[in-house]
């Protein structure tokens, strides 16, 4: 026989092995609501701690484990989110890698550098509306550009130099020209990122389907495909890392730079020119050579800047002194970017290059320089590849900036919520979404792409331009006037582009941007005053009492709509009584007859609770059941009203068509019903 | 100064002027829950009755104003659908029309006799592919398909004779041959009528397109125009009532009957002949005369027999003696219909009538008989209105159907519920919808829909006649054996026809019929068993106490998720301490330091709450809460898990999308969780 002392408490047999940790705050029982209430050996069952580990009073942190959901097709859904996008990281796993010159000139170049792909071939397009021989005009028209870009170049080592924490053109609008600036830099940045992918990505495509015209036809759907690979990587977050994009940046480096190179030597000292020059004749009459068509040249040829702003951003990523490491890239990089251009420009000239639809201006060019051999091919598979990369870059800058905007109420808090990779989930769905839409209606064409395109850059620009001014006169600093004038000049042909890409591009698509950019801001800012109003709305003022006494416990009017004598009805009052001693079942019928049938074996078999049977004459229930509702809220004097609805869960997903359609329309008529708690209560079918 | 006897009660001020109706029913407090309170002076605040009256203890019946909705949007979407569909009728107002034969006919002979209009040309079309020559078959065919009509209408009328209540397939199989044959029935009869009314209405079209060749490229909108104004007309509830039926009825055996008389006349006596007939030569070689083309063109024309049993199911609709009124009438209906359809296609046979695809057969006829002279027109506007009667036989027959399949348990439930005109809403939407498919699906075109017709009427000829011969063996009442031999014969040959449409029909399309029947019956069946193994779940065991007493009141842990101190998370806390004294509050958050900051700030501000902060290092929210309410359903010891969500509700729709995401998401999560109530407290915006 045992001794007492031997005795095991009875609480202890339920606790599971290994759960010697105990954590107060999973007793469910607190003793400060009710002090002494002689359940004390209730306290003891134990919760095993698998899914939390206590911190402090009151303090718990939780395991990877809480994440796996109960149920196994949610568990499978799960398991295959896991394998697309890999295991969930916690917040203290995020990694900060700091880049060299040679590796930051990879990650951050690649935007820039990837639009030589494509501005000359844009030139080109514009000019041949008024023959071959105004081609020669593209010269000319790409180092106006080429100059353009080291200005602006130059205007953003400033903005490099006084930003060493990134500075975006929302960040510098906001902290120097407030709000309204930021919000249009911002508005412009979101359209910008969104057009890179889909201009990106059809030129990458275009890039492959001049080496393989064969795959022309399904370009659509080979540019669809790189958006939703880009998209699974981003959510599994790839890290910005240098070795990933050293290789093709370096790679289309070298093999663009080796063109160039070779291209001159043959034309300018072998005097080679290209076979047999495909003669283009445009339909009908040829334009004449105007201002109009020179400046429609120069607007398309402009988005070769775009992407040089990305080091601004990323300043905190380079190794220390940052700001001086990040001065040296931006002008490495625009000296590349500008010699690609104009090189490109020069040898589609000496070659006699004409604008192609199923060929691009490189591919002509690598095919004219190097015959149809290996090299051609190493010369298009880097174009790709930098293409896919500078289409990744808006992956990463699109959800930040979004970010940015989420957290100070410009847009829907989702947009600031990192999910299971830490990646910014919603706003990396939504680019890919955006620019699929935009790849399909503009069948992946990059020419009819760009129009809209390069007005979001020149805006953000200028606005980031404009708050260096502001920052500089602001702040005063040692030799504050030169920066100032650097900028302000940056400013201005910035915004002088900025008009003429906006005027010349108008009519051919850039009205949606030009519309789109004020009603996106219209949006933030409808948005912001929203989350304002509800956060005063949601504010306790100061002078409430904080949680009275508890109201009037038991006393609020409870109504349980009941279709007969059932096992949910009756879980239904069981759960009613325990909270309130008023509770009135309902019973809704268009047939009297049986509605007092069910009232005699109501009064028989669950005498305690009154039954009302109402008859609805024109057989709706919601009407009677909501009237009821009404009647008994008028007499609850400021009490809540109570509805208690009982709804069937089966685990077959088509029974559900089947169940609870008046469950489903009760409870949303009485969610917008002011004054109205309703209480759901799940009855599993076994 | 005022006596004590003069001072009003308190209670009674809140009273409205002619409230002076007493409704205990509409009390919240009841006494028999909670005797002798003290809240006596609350029970007196009545409710204005203007929502109910009285109609016993415990009763009450509610007014049409119970059905106004009580927010803008709603009352207008309600007065949109009261223009189109009328004012709500009560159960009590539906009318039952008695019918003279002569009105009879009328209502029931428009799907049988409509059928004249296309069932010539049907058979025309088979016979063509072996050569103009073989058109001269159609003669032969069509008698044998009027010897066949007249057996099936002399074996229906048997079934009138034993069915005076009433005796469509569903029914005699369900009463003599079980549940199984019953269920085939009531598939076939569901795919028939909608068949019904894509043919009739593909037919009806074709009958104006044929008179006004312009119209013909509208046909599909055309057609799905009327049925749309069909399931309004429906929904408003048009009475089945002789007077509307009987203009176009009477018109089109009047004029077909002129036309039929005249068109012998002038061939016969006169020897006119059609000008020149359009001289049609199939693609490709002709087709020999082989025993399947001659089955094939019978097959095609046995859908003249479609709608013969309208008459039966009707029986209650005749006026006294209902069986003998009703059998003569579908002599007289078979008689018309038999000699219009051997009329038609001799007719066809002596004007030398080829199947045209723009232009029916019946308006060829009339062209040849009466020139395109006003009484043309006459015939095709005839030919339009029965066909459109036809369908709309259909609009009133599936929802019957469907409601006698959903009260038996073999629909879902809302196939038998009435809407605001006293029509079974849901069948009539359903059956107009899927007809619209149909009818764009098959391009308008009669001829490619016929193949899948015919088969679900004979199965049910079939069946129906077969549940007559049990009938007879059953009851064996005096000539028992007649009657027997007669539905014999009609069971036998209906049997025998099904078999060859199904055969011959089945490559064209009637497949997807043959399958589509045990579907519906496996469907059916399945429904009906889930509704079976439901109701026996929910019902209490008898040795149930039914409703213990108050299960532990007050005890039951409720959990409150807080995102910080806001007033509806005060709202929350309060309500759930008026339910329990059990409450613990939760706050989920990704960044300690906040947790910390609140938790701070709720000692001091709310210190009868405990507040436990859950730390998710992997930033779900979901996860940690799910496992906290597992943690502490681990405790309950059978009570149910309360957990109180406060929602906010806004009154601008697209508001809704910045709020309540996480809500939404635990309340799905909690609603698949066994043992866990939902208490929703909505928070309106102000």
């Amino acid at each position: 026989m045992e001794t007492p002392e031997e005795q095991t408490p009875p609480s202890d047999r339920t606790e599971q092995p290994g759960d010697g940790d105990i954590h107060p705050e999973l007793e469910w029982r607190s003793e400060r609501a009710r002090p002494g209430t002689g359940d004390r050996h209730i306290r003891l069952v134990r919760p095993h701690s698998r899914y939390f580990r206590r911190i402090g009073p009151g303090q718990l942190t939780s395991t990877e484990r809480v994440l796996t959901p109960r149920d196994t097709m949610a568990r499978l859904g799960m398991r295959v989110k896991r394998i697309l996008i890999g295991a969930p990281l916690a917040s203290a796993e995020e990694i900060h890698e700091r880049l060299t010159k040679v590796k930051a000139l990879a990650v951050f170049s690649s935007d820039a550098l990837s639009s030589s792909a494509y501005a000359t071939g844009e030139i080109l397009l514009q000019l041949v509306a008024a023959g071959v021989a105004a081609l020669t005009l593209s010269l000319p028209i790409s180092l106006a550009i080429a100059v353009l870009l080291a200005v602006v170049a130059f205007s953003y080592r400033q903005t490099v130099r006084a930003y060493p924490k990134g500075g975006g053109s929302y960040i510098v609008a906001r902290d120097n020209l407030g709000t309204r600036p930021a919000l249009v830099a911002g508005a412009s940045l979101l359209t910008d990122y969104i057009l890179t992918v889909a201009v990106s990505i059809s030129a990458g495509v275009a890039a492959v389907t001049s080496a393989f015209p064969e795959l022309y036809p399904y370009r659509v759907i080979l540019g669809a495909a790189a958006i939703a690979f880009m998209v699974l990587a981003n959510l599994r977050g790839i890290r910005e890392s240098g070795n990933i994009f050293a290789a093709p940046t370096y790679l289309f480096i070298f093999s663009f730079g080796v063109m160039i190179v070779v291209g001159l030597f043959k034309s300018l000292v072998l005097g080679v020119t290209l076979p047999a020059a495909p003669e283009i004749s445009p339909a009908g009459t040829l334009e004449p050579i105007t201002v109009a068509l020179i400046l429609r040249a120069f607007a398309a040829g402009a988005v070769a800047l775009s992407g040089v702003e990305a080091i601004s951003d990323g300043v905190p990523a380079f190794k220390p002194p940052e700001s001086k490491n990040a001065a040296t890239t931006l002008v490495w990089m625009a000296a590349i970017l500008g010699s690609f251009f104009v090189g490109l420009s020069i040898l589609a000239h000496l070659y006699g290059v004409s604008p192609l639809s199923t060929e691009t201006v490189p591919s002509q060019v690598a095919r004219a320089v190097f015959d149809t051999s290996w090299f051609y091919y190493v010369v298009q598979v880097a174009t790709a590849l930098i293409l896919v990369l500078a289409a990744n870059t808006s992956f990463a800058d699109f959800p930040r900036v979004a970010s940015f905007l989420a957290r100070d109420g410009f847009l829907p808090r989702q947009f600031a919520f990192r999910g299971d990779r830490l990646a910014f989930s919603t706003g990396i769905i939504i680019l890919g979404s955006v620019a699929t839409v935009l790849l399909i209606v503009f069948r992946s064409d990059v020419h009819a792409l760009i129009p809209l395109y390069a007005i979001g850059v020149f805006l953000s620009f200028t606005i980031s331009q404009s708050g260096m001014v502001a920052h500089w006169r602001r702040l005063r600093e040692p030799g504050w006037q030169q920066s100032l004038v650097i900028n302000l000049i940056g400013a201005m042909l910035s915004g002088t582009v900025l008009i003429v890409v906006a005027v010349v591009k108008f009519p051919h698509g850039a009205w949606v941007v030009v519309f789109l950019i004020p009603l996106l801001v219209l949006l933030f800012t409808s948005i912001e005053r929203h989350y304002r109003r509800i956060n005063q709305a949601l504010k306790p003022a100061t002078r409430d009492p904080l949680v009275a006494a508890p109201a009037r416990p038991m006393e609020q009017p409870v109504i349980v709509p009941v279709p007969g004598i059932t096992k949910p009805v009756l879980r239904s009052l069981n759960y009613a009584r325990s909270m309130s001693h008023h509770v009135t079942a309902v019973h809704v019928t268009d047939d009297m007859a049986a509605g007092l049938r069910l009232r005699e074996e109501w009064e028989r078999q669950i005498p305690d609770v009154s039954l009302v049977v109402l008859e609805s004459p024109y057989r709706s229930f919601l009407g009677p059941m909501l009237a009821y509702v009404d009647a008994i809220d008028q007499q609850a004097l400021g009490l809540p009203v109570t509805v208690i609805i009982s709804e069937t869960v089966s685990d077959r997903p088509w029974e559900k068509y089947l169940h609870n359609q008046t469950a489903r329309q009760l409870k949303e008529a009485l969610f917008n019903r002011p004054n109205t708690v309703v209480i759901s209560i799940p009855y599993r079918i076994p």
